[in-house]
């Protein structure tokens, strides 16, 4: 069976360049599974394509192919590359967008479950043409490139066969956004300040902090609203609907939600909003 | 072969969401197929979820898997169940989500054709941890625990191992929209009050009133616009192309359009909006 | 092995429409590949549609079958049909839908590569009901007539199975946008006038211009704007980040750039916005 090919891009579904990539990949490999996970990546954002990479790795089957483009550089100097990671193989431009999907790009934050343990094993360079589209056009490699050699990587093709190897520290690398920590005598944690890096169609506020960042019992402080506490889930324990709660979320990572509401909007904040929890005094 | 899997949820496509619960079915049933009814349905909207899969139920293979998540109260105590009907299993939380999916349901609605004629055969509740992801989260069953019985069920599991049979009437249940029926001495349909449950893209406006709710030979009144008699298609028979037509449209359901334009924006109204058919004088 | 069923609609995702659709096509065939290539056409745009499987036949399959609905006059007296092209099979409404996939119609514009060499190899009439739903009714062909018309085909039906052979010329066209070419007495292009005619995600406005259309080294004027030649890229090689640049873009026409901006958004003009290009003086 081939292996399952996730893809990420920002492309957008208006457009018909995810289904040409789609089109290109079954024609090498007509049996493929193509499995989505986002093409809603805000234009050219490298950063939130790393994210949303980051949120789904540690679901993905241990064969799985990811196949993920944003791509502001196609066609300049920027390499196209490969890497496996924990057993999955990674596929495309490196511009930093595979930064977060290893563990040693994340020692910052070593606390977040389920990521890789070890960082890229393997990194190649894709420099093999016969694995392309006869004719590589300068503005679309995910339909001329990288889509086909993940369809051969889907194949079984073994990954040195479609590229060579490269140092892996000379990989583009995105910085995860500074979290700032004060501990007290004890070592507990008394203070954090992270920032939201995620905002999702619920409005949920997703910030750069997992638990072992955060103080046992937090206060915290986000657009002058205090929340006190952690909420099991996204309906409030007490106080009325519509207030604000924070939660350790999907993602493994702080929330900040209001109950069948959006706190992006209720807030008005967005991306780079800073959040800071006090330990209780 | 594995039963195909029908995927609605309100997760939309901009987050990884989706994705990473295709991930996990594909993680349980490699060779599943998994195909999206939509997932934009409206954040947190139980009842737009409940209306999507009555439009859909009919059209579904024999054999269908259906994974349904609208949750809201996701991590409290609302039940997780699976239900057969009509050969069908639905899989979701139960907050009256699968309410018109099936015929005792709708028994203000004895007309619609095409729905489950004699209700769920069987519920169950999901308390079999062993068809679960190891991990529960509180704020993602679609991921943690609807997604894994889903593909199980896909696999050949029976319905009765993935969970305990309970009284079906203790489900909880949305109300059909109600319909307000006057009927002349002789028995035909005099006048009918109903309202609009739901717009599409093509700004069509579809009322909760089949063929049998209505006079034979019926005068619509909606927002302060008169129309009269079916069209039997989207396109004019008389009168200004523009023009505000009606016709039973493919839910079976009465549609309120504009041929080639929007019905909602030319009317200015929303779900909810009520609309009158009398017999024509 | 069933052929892959590429799938374009107006349907958008919202509605289960296309999820209908898919279902449909299941019940028939239940191994179908079936691939969107996009259900964002604007709604009733048929010349949206036409351009996106334009955009797209080159990098189908060979064996491709291509599911279009983009059917305002669904139910009216347009004719249902498939045609072959190039090996692929079209099915859909016959109303100009399939105009630019065919390189018969395309003779004002003979040098866009990629196309069917010689037109559509055959048409027919969709006339015979054993290959459609049971009810079909007046509203949605999509999935009572052409979604299982595409299923058997996918299965291997061949096309003279499920229609009548009628006359290629017979069928509906739209005309490709008007190119105005000046020549010099060299028979080189001195200017050349041109539209566009899709804008997408990025903001790339995209013309109806291939490379032949144009002067070797042109000056490009479009929306009161002047672009000095080509780049290879999206990224400036000169000039300052947000400068407007020009490229022959990966559906083989020229398109109206800004490096990790729009140009739609930056010149504020939309489909139809007239492009010109003079040779350099």
């Amino acid at each position: 069976m081939t292996r399952p090919i996730f893809f990420l891009t920002d492309f957008g579904l208006a457009d018909i360049y995810v289904g040409v990539v789609r089109a290109v990949i079954l024609g090498i490999a007509p049996d493929a599974r193509i499995v989505d996970l986002t093409h809603d990546v805000p234009p050219h954002d490298v950063r939130a394509g790393a994210f949303a990479l980051l949120a789904a790795a540690q679901y993905l089957p241990d064969d799985a192919v990811v196949l993920a483009v944003v791509d502001p550089g196609v066609g300049t100097s920027r390499r196209p590359i490969a890497l496996h990671v924990s057993g999955r193989t990674y596929v495309g431009p490196d511009n930093g967008l595979f930064s977060w999907v290893t563990g040693a790009d994340l020692d910052v934050q070593p606390t977040l479950p389920g990521r890789g343990s070890g960082g890229a094993e393997t990194v190649v360079v894709l420099d093999r043409p016969e694995y392309w589209r006869p004719a590589v056009s300068s503005t679309f490699h995910g339909r001329d490139l990288f889509g086909p050699v993940a369809a051969h990587l889907a194949r079984g093709v073994p990954l040195q066969k479609v590229g060579s190897a490269c140092d892996r520290d000379t990989r583009q690398r995105l910085r995860w956004p500074p979290v700032f920590l004060q501990r007290g005598a004890d070592g507990h944690i008394v203070e954090v300040q992270g920032e939201i890096v995620h905002i999702d169609r619920f409005g949920n506020l997703i910030a750069n902090l997992g638990l072992a960042d955060l103080p046992t019992d937090p206060v915290l402080d986000v657009a002058g609203r205090r929340i006190d506490g952690f909420s099991p889930h996204f309906q409030p324990a007490t106080g009325a609907p519509g207030d604000l709660i924070a939660l350790i979320g999907s993602t493994s990572l702080l929330e900040i939600a209001v109950p069948n509401g959006s706190a992006a909007e209720l807030l008005g904040v967005g991306i780079g909003a800073v959040v800071v929890a006090n330990a209780r005094a």
